[in-house]
C-alpha cells in the first residue's frame, strides 16, 4: 500500500471536535487506499502550560526532565486521535516516540533524529492496521530517556517519517490554506501559490512566513519528500494547499515568488571602528555570546584605518547588544566612536529561484521602492533573495508596491 | 543504603507549591541516609479531565488507548518532582513505568503487576542518585504497550516497589494524618491510631474509611511491607501517622480497634420466597448480572417451604435490584410474595483482631445500641468484625455509643 503522512498542528487538534474533524480527513485518505501515518502535536496551549510549570519549578532545568514533562501533551492527542478513528471504524493505534522507536541524539530539548526503524509500524500495517497515530516532537535517546526535538519538532517528525517510510507525500495541516505570495493581511492581492520550490520556502520560512518550520523544509529537501501545506479548516480537494517540492517539479516559475517581511528589526551602527584584521570577530563574538541574533551585516569602505560597521537584530535584543558592545569597548577589545541605534526599521525581501537566471531584479526592486519615496537603509543579497531595511512605517507600502511591481497577483 | 518508598497522592501534588512541600519531606529522609523511591499520582483533577476526554471521544473505548492517554498525568508530576528535588540539590530523576520497567499483565485499565526488576534503578542509586521519582498507576504490557492499574493504582505501585526493593517502610502521604478509630467528623472522641494490623485495615478500608486502597493493603500484607499513612499537610515526626503492620508487631491491642460505617445502604427483603435448593443462586445471579453490589445476606428460618431472604446494597442500586428481582419473578425463576425495600438504613461495624480471643464482643455491642434505643435490623459477623444495619437517623449516635462502649478514646 502507498503510505501517506499527515501532520496536524496544535490548533487542528485543540478540541475533541477538531480532532474529529481531522480524523475525518484521515478517513478520506484511508478510503483512497493509503496506509496513513498521522503525526499529532499537543492540543494548543498544553505545551505552553507544561513549559510554564517546568520553568517555574526550575529556571535552569535539567533538559531530560523538561523533555519527560513536555512530551506528555502529544501522547494525550495521539491516544485521543486513535480512539476517534476507531469510533469511525478505521483500524488505528497510537505510538509514543519510544514505542516506534524514533531514535534521536541525547541533545535533550533540541535532539536530532538519527533513525526511524519501520519494522514495528509496518508489521501492524500488514496485520490490517490502517492508521498509525504517532506523537510528534518526541523520541528516545541512546540512554533510553525521552527526548524532544525543539521548536517545530512535529513538522520535522512528519517529514522524517515520510522519508523513512517512502511516503508518497507529507501533508501538513495547519490554520492557513497554503503558502501565499505575501501576507494577505498586509496585501489584499496576495495569492496562494500552488507550488513552491524547497529553496524558496526556506527563505520565506526563515524570513517570517511562519507556515513551516525551516528545519522540516531542509529535511524534506534533503530526502526529496513532497510536502503539502493545507488547511484543517477548509474544504479539502486534491489541489488544495501549496505543494513544496523540488525545483524540477515546477514547470515555469515567476522570477520572484514572494515578498517576505519582518517588522521588529533594529539597525545598529558602530561609527568609526578601528579597522584591523579580526575586528569582525571581536564585534560579533561578544554579540553571539550575549544571545543576539545578528541578521544583516554591512561594512562600509574603510577610510584612514577606520570604518563603520552596521548590523541588524530583533528590537527586543537591542539592549543586550548595546551592553555587549559597550562592555567590549570597556575591555579594549574594540574601539568605536559612537553606537547609533535605529530601532524603527523593518526588513522586506523578495524571494525567487528565477532570480538566478534573470538579471535586473535588484534594480527593479529599488526602482519600485524609490517610486514610493521609500529610502533604503541597508541592502543584502543572496542567490535567490534580496533584502532591504527601511523605515518601519513604510513596511506595508513597500510590500504592496513590490507585490505589484513583480506582478505576483497573476499566475505565470 | 536502606531504601524508603514515599507515595504522594493527587492532593499532595496538586500545585507546584505542594510538590515543593512534598519534595522537602523527601529531602528530610534523604538526609537521614535513605535511598528514596518516590511514587507520584497525577495532579488532582488531571486524571478526571483525561478520563472525561476519552469517554467523550469513545464511550466504549479501546482500553489500550485509554491507558496511553490517562497515564500521562503521572508522567508530568514525576518530571516536576524530579526537577524540584534537583533545585534542592538532591540528585533525582524521573522514571516512567516502561523505563523501570514495571511489568504488568495485558489487562488494560486493570492490569496486575507481574514483576519490577530493580536493576535499572539500583544502578543509578549506586552512581549517586538519591531519589528515583516513579510515575504511579502505570506499567508496560508484554506487548510493549502502556497499561494502568485501575483505581488506587498509585498506592499499589508504592507497595509493590517497597516489596521489590526490600524497603524499610512504605509511607503513603495523603490529606489525613492517619487512620482513626472512627471518623472524627462524626465522633469527637475519635483517636488516631499509632498502629493497626493489616487485617483490621482491610476491614476498615472496605467498610469505607477511604484512606488506603484495599488492594495495596492486601499486597502489603502478602509481602510484609510496613505501610505508614501520614499527612502531607502537617508537621512531620518519626511517630507521625499510622503504621499498618503485621499483627505480631502490635504488642497489645484493643479488643475492638475501630468503628466503621457506611451511610447509604438499603435493605431489601423478599417476603415468602419458595425455599428450594438453588434458590440463593436464582436470586443473587440476576442481581450480580445487573451490577448490584450485594453486601450483607440473611436468610430466615424456613417455614412450610417458604422463607424470607434479606440483603443489603448501596441505595443508588435499589432500582436496578428491584428490576432484576421482578424480571426474575416474571420469568418464573423465583417466586416471592412481596419485595420490601427500606432505603433509609446505614451499616455500622466494629472491627478488631482482639475479637478472635475475646468472647462477648457482640453482646457488648448489642447492649450499647439497646441502651440508646437503637433497633438492629440485620446482623452479620466475621472473625474480626461485627456489622449491623440500623435506621440511618441513628447512625451517628450508634458510632458514638460504640466508640464509648469499647473505650476507643483511650490507648490500651
Amino acid at each position: 500500500m502507498p503510505v501517506l503522512v499527515m501532520k496536524f498542528g496544535g490548533t487542528s487538534v485543540a478540541t475533541l471536535d477538531r480532532i474529529k474533524r481531522a480524523a475525518k480527513r484521515v478517513g478520506v485518505e484511508v478510503a483512497k487506499g493509503y496506509d496513513v501515518i498521522v503525526i499529532v502535536s499537543a492540543m494548543s496551549g498544553k505545551t505552553n502550560e507544561l513549559v510554564g510549570w517546568v520553568t517555574e519549578t526550575s529556571p535552569l532545568f535539567d533538559a531530560r526532565e523538561y523533555d519527560a514533562v513536555v512530551s506528555s501533551g502529544e501522547n494525550v492527542t495521539a491516544g485521543l486521535m486513535a480512539l476517534t478513528l476507531q469510533e469511525m471504524d478505521v483500524p488505528a493505534r497510537s505510538w509514543q516516540g519510544w514505542q516506534v522507536p524514533l531514535k534521536t541524539t541525547s541533545a535533550h530539548s533540541a535532539a536530532r533524529i538519527e533513525e526511524i526503524p519501520t519494522g514495528n509500524i509496518n508489521a501492524k500495517f500488514s496485520e490490517g492496521m490502517k492508521v498509525a497515530v504517532v506523537a510528534g516532537f518526541q523520541g528516545i535517546s541512546p540512554e533510553g530517556r525521552i527526548t524532544t526535538l525543539g521548536r517545530g519538532g512535529s513538522d520535522t517528525t512528519a517529514v522524517a517519517f515520510a522519508a523513512a517510510f517512502g511516503a508518497e507525500r507529507c501533508d501538513i495541516y495547519t490554520d492557513v490554506d497554503g503558502v501565499y505570495t505575501t501576507d494577505p493581511r498586509i496585501c489584499g492581492k496576495a495569492r496562494k501559490m500552488d507550488k513552491i520550490a524547497f529553496e524558496e520556502m526556506l527563505e520565506l520560512a526563515s524570513l517570517g512566513a511562519k507556515v513551516l518550520q525551516t528545519r522540516s523544509v531542509e529535511l524534506a529537501m534533503r530526502y526529496g519528500v513532497r510536502l503539502r501545506v493545507v488547511s484543517s479548516f477548509e474544504e479539502q480537494s486534491d489541489n488544495a494547499g501549496t505543494l513544496v517540492c523540488a525545483e524540477e517539479d515546477i514547470m515555469e516559475s515567476n522570477v520572484v515568488s514572494g515578498v517576505a517581511f519582518s517588522r521588529d528589526e533594529a539597525k545598529m551602527t558602530l561609527i568609526s571602528v578601528a579597522d584591523r584584521p579580526g575586528i569582525a570577530a571581536a564585534i560579533f563574538g561578544p554579540l553571539s555570546e550575549a544571545g543576539v541574533n545578528v541578521d544583516m551585516i554591512v561594512q562600509n569602505i574603510s577610510e584612514e584605518g577606520r570604518t563603520d560597521m552596521t548590523f541588524s537584530c530583533p528590537t527586543d535584543q537591542v539592549l543586550r547588544a548595546e551592553k555587549a558592545m559597550n562592555d567590549a569597548k570597556g575591555r579594549g577589545d574594540i574601539n568605536f566612536h559612537e553606537l547609533v541605534v535605529d530601532d524603527a526599521v523593518a526588513k522586506v525581501s523578495v524571494v525567487g529561484i528565477g532570480m538566478r537566471s534573470h538579471a535586473g531584479v535588484a534594480a527593479q526592486m529599488f526602482k519600485a521602492l524609490q517610486d514610493e519615496g521609500i529610502n533604503i537603509k541597508v541592502i543584502t543579497t543572496s542567490e535567490i533573495k534580496i533584502s532591504v531595511l527601511i523605515d518601519r512605517k513604510y513596511m506595508e507600502l513597500a510590500v504592496q508596491a513590490l507585490h505589484d511591481a513583480f506582478g505576483l497577483e497573476k499566475v505565470t
